[in-house]
């Protein structure tokens, strides 16, 4: 059929780039490096975003919406932060088109509408945000100030995939403003905890919470957390990341406040984001060469029935049923389903198309069954196929829903789990990684520099120092030097 | 108090631009012509997103999401829209910054990463969606695409009014694709009419549902239609517009499909939004010289309590009653409540902290009035203080808030009412304009010539021709040549 994607084991990036399109999430656009989201995938988005951000309101968060541009000489002011993104910022550098007097119906860009100050098109947010918390912040009684965003940004990447890395894409980026120091760094992890219970719980992925070396932080932070997560290519992906930012752009952008003893100090800030790149964490995680496989808690759609039908009396024998009773009983109990009786498509096309799509329980439902007073019942994880009973069919899909939940993180945590090795020699740890692939435990001797030459030789960089790390004496992989834990080093997206 | 606004009579345009930056609704920002959107503000927006995203899915509409950014090339193709917008588009010319060799730590943009082809930054989105379009539709079985997308737009402007023109601000657009004419403008006009509901019975706004003439058209559009608001000053304000856009972008764009009989034709397209403006209409339509009045559909806050008390032992009951069952009984009917117990303010603070934020309902507790089973209650709309047993005080407030959000809405209507006023003669028309202000209802020749004289002698517009209007034989107001029908002039926003 046309719908056919290459399979992993041909060409692992082209199934991906394949199941992304045909699947209809996502597609390329007419601009270099920009996707269009397509419904499929917005809705997924959707799901994924209100659970989000009714997490973030449950710990006192609120949004708001900050300007798109950013004046370069505000983009500069965090010295660090700008020299991090500056080599992969969109300016903005006039402000009107105008006719091409040589070209009937073809606009130029005016040249006497040169802004006298370009903007940047954000990469993130912490400049504008920051510039603007000055106003709003003068005695501890304006802190905490605990603000998200959800926004597009753009990065302007050489190299692009779906997802995964494009020029724009959308994100959630909260912006925080703290009196102490500690209570900074608790929001911090507290955001990367929530992060993580969003990862594992609603998308079926398990990750390793973790801090990064200094070479691996975001540019501008004290201390980098972040959640790691693992591909069935053995490739990691860092899902979400939570920043302590230290009085940096305090500092950068004048950010005082008058404590309860009136002395003037810096406002200590955090910042944490996670975007549609976990879109495409999750088909790596999960999908097969049929197609998605997605976790039911956020799926767009959770269980589609298809009629199998000869004739109008048969059809209408299965409409009264399905509409009359599944589809309503099905949503009583807050299932989301689609009744697809279209006439474009045979009931095995259907099949192919849900079954590529990831819908996680496909009902077929013809004039035998119900006669028989049962329904077949696919679920889109192992494939496995068995009549339901019709009586309590609805309760029995809502625990098949939870089943397929639980099965797809209890996989992906087996398979993850499997694949952090530990190394103890250069030898064992090439092997790991270009053979078994994953996470590898191993010794290094803390240094940047080391980091780097191992980076240069393997291709892997540190993914993070986990957080309940035990203390381990070793010697550095590559150095042999003393080091105090191993660290988890991975190839990744 | 240092919260204190300018009035309506002294200056409303300054009355408007501090209610909004005291309110907390949004603030300037230090990006020419952008606003920060601050929390207050943007649960507002929510508030009017959440409800209008369910009235388009209702209507069969799915959310998408395409790029920011319009290659030159593409955005030039619609050559009346690309001509409409050219004068206020972003430009992006350049994807790099690189360190200023001459002023270190100081950034330029690197010369040597300028783009092939420019990137509008999108003032709307029917070029980038159409060109996407064409590789979503072959046959009369793709159509209709019914999508909405939720998005920032750039469009650059001289003289800026927070909410009511930014260079960026938030909108929704929906852009459809479909078979035949019939089905395009019945399209229109169903969102036309989900706009209209919104407006007037979340926001409380009257509109006069209407038809641009063809120069207040949306460039590109075969037929704009609108809505049309009235604000307190006596100048309208366009609330929504729904474009039926004909085969213009098919055209422009190549995108054919091939109907039953296997005939190519072009496919019929509308686009309609509406936009963060609409706050700028709430706040003029309602507002007074305490503050904003908001309606209780969409007020991020519905209900406060304030407690009076004098030492801890008040405060005890007090608080046992309001977190023990006012406010569970509250939330239990679906109100959202704040009780704000804060002592950093005094009452009388809050008080007029709130009604400046528009809340539409306070309750003052004291413990007084728990001996006598009272709370004081003062609506903000009539600024009407009563007591109010609290033996089912919930459901009493519930009735209450109903009662608010009517008042506001008839309010509006017979202020609305009282000023479509006919004109017959041009002295008529100019001294309704400068005198009575608001819609004047008038004869017009039809010509586009008249309209533009008209325009520049009153600094009136055409608003609409309204859907409901009726034949009537008369003559123009400025060439006295005969006309069929009135239309409604106002100055506006
Ligand atoms: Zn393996
Ligand atoms: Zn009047």
């Amino acid at each position: 059929m046309s719908k056919e994607i290459t399979s992993r084991a041909e060409d692992y990036s082209k199934w991906y780039n394949d199941l992304v399109v045909k699947s209809g999430l996502a597609d390329h656009s007419a601009v270099r490096g920009c996707m269009v989201i397509k419904p499929y995938g917005y809705t997924l988005w959707e799901n994924m975003r209100d659970v989000l951000d009714k997490m973030f309101k449950e710990t006192g968060h609120v949004n708001a919406y900050f300007p798109l541009f950013v004046p370069k000489s505000l983009f500069e002011a965090e010295e660090k932060n700008a020299e991090g993104f500056a080599k992969e910022c969109a300016v903005v550098t006039h402000y009107r088109l105008k006719t091409d007097p040589n070209n009937p119906g073809k606009l130029i860009v005016d040249p006497e509408a040169k802004l006298e100050e370009e903007l940047v098109v954000r990469p993130t947010s912490e400049a504008i945000i920051w510039n603007t918390y000055k106003g709003w912040i003068q005695s501890y009684r304006d802190l905490p100030i605990l603000v998200n965003q959800w926004a597009n940004v753009v990065r302007w990447e050489m190299r692009t995939r779906l997802f995964l890395r494009t020029a724009e894409f959308l994100w959630q980026e909260g912006h925080t403003a703290h009196a102490t120091k500690e209570e900074a760094i608790t929001e911090t992890t507290q955001m990367l905890d929530v992060y993580a219970n969003f990862v594992e719980n609603w998308m079926a992925l398990p990750v390793v919470k973790g801090v990064k070396t200094p070479n691996e932080r975001f540019a501008g932070a004290e201390d980098t957390y972040c959640i790691e997560a693992l591909m069935q290519d053995g490739k990691a992906l860092q899902a979400g990341t939570s920043h302590f930012l230290g009085q940096n752009f305090a500092k950068a952008f004048d950010v005082k406040f008058s404590d309860r003893e009136n002395k003037l100090d810096y406002v200590w800030a955090t910042s944490w984001g996670v975007s549609t790149r976990l879109i495409g964490a999750l088909i790596m995680a999960h999908s097969d060469d049929e197609g998605l496989v997605l976790p039911p808690r956020i799926a767009p759609i959770q269980v589609v029935i298809v009629p199998i039908y000869k004739g109008e009396e048969q059809k209408a024998q299965i409409d009264a049923k399905v509409k009359g009773e599944i589809v309503p009983a099905l949503k009583a109990l807050g299932i989301s389903v689609k009744y697809d009786d279209s006439e474009n498509a045979r009931p095995g096309w259907k099949f192919a198309e849900y079954e590529m799509k990831g819908v996680p329980v496909r009902i077929a439902l013809g004039a035998r069954d119900l006669e028989n007073n049962v329904a077949e019942v696919a679920r889109r994880d192992t494939k496995e196929k068995k009549a339901y009973s019709l009586d309590g069919l609805a309760q029995q899909i809502s625990n098949l829903l939870n089943d397929i939940q639980s099965n797809i993180y209890n996989r992906a945590l087996q398979f993850r789990n499997e694949h952090i090795t530990p190394a103890d020699t250069w030898e064992e740890f090439m092997d790991i990684l270009e053979n078994k692939t994953g996470f590898v435990a191993a010794h290094w001797d803390g240094t940047g520099e080391t980091e780097d030459k191992i980076k240069e030789l393997s291709k892997a960089t540190i993914r993070c120092i986990p957080l309940d790390n035990k203390a381990e004496e070793g010697v550095c992989i590559l150095t042999g030097k003393p080091s105090a834990q191993r660290v988890l080093f991975a190839r990744a997206y």
